[in-house]
């Protein structure tokens, strides 16, 4: 009987495998509070594919057997080629996908998306004391150093500020694409998008560099949450 | 010898059987602090049969042995019919179970009773600022979208209020069973209802539902306490 | 050769012997944040045997061979009896012996001193609004109803007003014996005893007892501590 | 073949081995949010060996052969004998080395370097509160009886202060060497130095003391961030 599916593209032994990966990936995540109730989810770019959660399903269990494979333009694959290769018959493809793609298209290997408490909470605080602007910004604090500056320019420095673009929400997640691709135009530098009162869109050249920033930035975004509280400024006064 | 207890009942090789699956959810309520010091407990409905946790134990501890089971109305049971068709010797059965088979009443296949301090910090804030007003109100936050509007309505919208009632606390658990069926009746379209002082019963036509949702409400209760303390409203001012 | 060390009585296939349950315990403990950096202990009553965990060891890895075992007064052991029967050679056996004897006197069969921080702020609280009283008290929280009232007085009401004695720490833990008898004598229901600025001791007349008490309280603590920054008083005001 | 890399020094069955030890606690501390995203950093001496996590990994994931070995000044290597005698061909060396070996200076066999943000916020609110003071002080909490007076001093007791030096943050790791030798000067007896706005290092003479110490200073910096959102004093006014 033919693959008709293409299950041999989510069956593999290697435990770094974006298939096996991204299933142990939303374990953790579920356990720091990053995709609670089937919010948020991972999407791996690996050659000419893309793997990505479905939609809809608690991540804590979720199994190889329930990823989306999309094709990916590479020569082998003109960018019309973009479409479904493999779809679990019974899951629903995540409304994230075109954000996860608007983040491939920028060099990224990994795009995790999280609801976050501690990023909602920011854009929160920035919204209420700076209004609708577009922008977090902090400094002189050793995590961001965590943070890559921009592609090719290494990491942030201790006194560098570290900003991260907000965008404002949509009713549907796949119309916050446009928003998003002209953060990514605005802060070119970026590997991080907020979205107010929603989550974040954090990306990186692989796995590694993903989750690390992640992790990061939700220090940082913690961190944050807490000075404010203490009346203690993000960025030294002027 | 015949099996007089109908032990029968909660030996599976199924993990998501109900008599394995209320011992695994519970422990992972309790690590989620919902069920400290066997408080809250967990119910599912299966055919016929409704599955509960006993009353008094540390919730991370139970066995499938330790399970309740309840005849439930169907064509075959009659609405009288409803008794104990298990009952662990040793055991109390769990005083939440009158309100347990209200949720069941209305489609429910799971219903979830949590102790969590978020849950019981927003009743207080409730009656601090609102005075006993019957309700909990947040809007414009994503998480929102994990609450069905109601049954056959789909999700809440991001603009959408979500709206979970409020009930007063009662010396005995099981006298709390007519004002929550009054509150269901005032509110028809939700799938949870917080108790003053007390926390929360969450349900869902299956477990899945049911947990995601009710991580989800306590994603928002934490937010929500959190927001309170940052001084941000829950739901834009008008 | 014979067992000097009476090793004998640590030895044991069985998980709730409390040469096997200490170190299980206090490793769920330690996660707890019960018992960071080698505070806090356990104590288990069987029979005419106390085990008792040593001091200064990294509470999440104690093994079996760790505990030190007490003879304890039965017909079979007079009073004067009371004596060491098993010391590990290369540990110190703990400080809050005195005390968790004072709770077997009074019929315990396992006593739990932690550290937590709820705890440790609850009494800061009671000290700045209320000077150096004897007492932390919470009423109208459905969590109190994990407490007994007394011996043989049944659990508290929802409408019944727990009551903590507190007493002031000593610069030697074993100093704290005498005051900690005399606030037992002053508040005979008591199933706990606060110490300021250092933690709690919390005993029951069996391991689930007491550990489920545990939980409670310092589940009270914690939201106390939060009713507290949220300007909510923790009894209804007269 | 010869083992030009050295990698028998880091195959051991020994699960306490350096080698294996600095895994396994890394992972532990990455739990306790100390080391997230590849932030901090654990070093351990056993003989003329100092055993050092790499840079910028992800320190859960950490493996035996991850590790970098340098020699260290015994009477079988003189002092310009330190250099990696093991360094991974994939991996960056710390920029802590320099801070580690500061401790091992001092006779320490472990030293911890951890981001916590406890740590940090300490140190932002002496910077608020009293300027750029050098020195976060407590007294009259049992926890700090978890940390020696200084060597050979036996521990502090109850009614001592405990004084942990600050520092300035530098923008290179390694040009922190100088001032946290200064302070090792000013305060001889300290088994810790905060770095503002980065976090702490802490050493003790073997791993089980240096993590307990460390436990126990997060715990004292947790509670007095708590205490100064409580409006609690960290010493009894004058």
């Amino acid at each position: 009987m033919a693959d008709q599916n293409n299950d041999h593209l989510v069956h593999s032994d290697d435990p770094d495998h974006p298939a096996n990966l991204i299933p142990s990936l939303c374990k953790q995540f579920y356990s720091l509070g990053w995709v609670t109730g089937t919010g948020g989810g991972t999407s791996i770019r690996k050659d000419e594919h893309v793997y990505i959660a479905p939609s809809g399903v608690q991540k804590e269990l979720m199994r190889p057997e329930n990823m989306f494979v999309l094709s990916y333009p590479t020569p082998k694959y003109p960018p019309s080629a973009r479409q479904y290769i493999r779809k679990p018959l019974d899951l629903k493809p995540s409304a994230c996908t075109p954000l996860f793609l608007a983040a491939f298209e920028r060099g990224a290997g990994c795009c995790i998306h999280t609801h976050s408490q501690w990023a909602v909470l920011v854009t929160l605080l920035v919204e209420k004391f700076h209004g609708k602007e577009a922008c977090f910004e902090i400094s002189n604090i050793e995590q961001i150093k965590g943070i890559p500056k921009g592609p090719g320019k290494g990491m942030h420095g201790f006194h560098d500020t570290l900003r991260v673009p907000i965008i404002e929400n949509t009713p549907f997640e796949e119309d916050l694409t446009e928003s998003l691709e002209k953060a990514m135009e605005q802060f070119p530098d970026t590997y991080a998008v907020l979205v107010r009162r929603h989550g974040i869109y954090v990306w990186g050249s692989n796995v590694a560099k993903a989750k690390t920033q992640c992790e990061s930035l939700d220090y940082l975004f913690q961190l944050a949450v807490e000075m404010h509280k203490l009346g203690l400024p993000w960025t030294p006064r002027g």
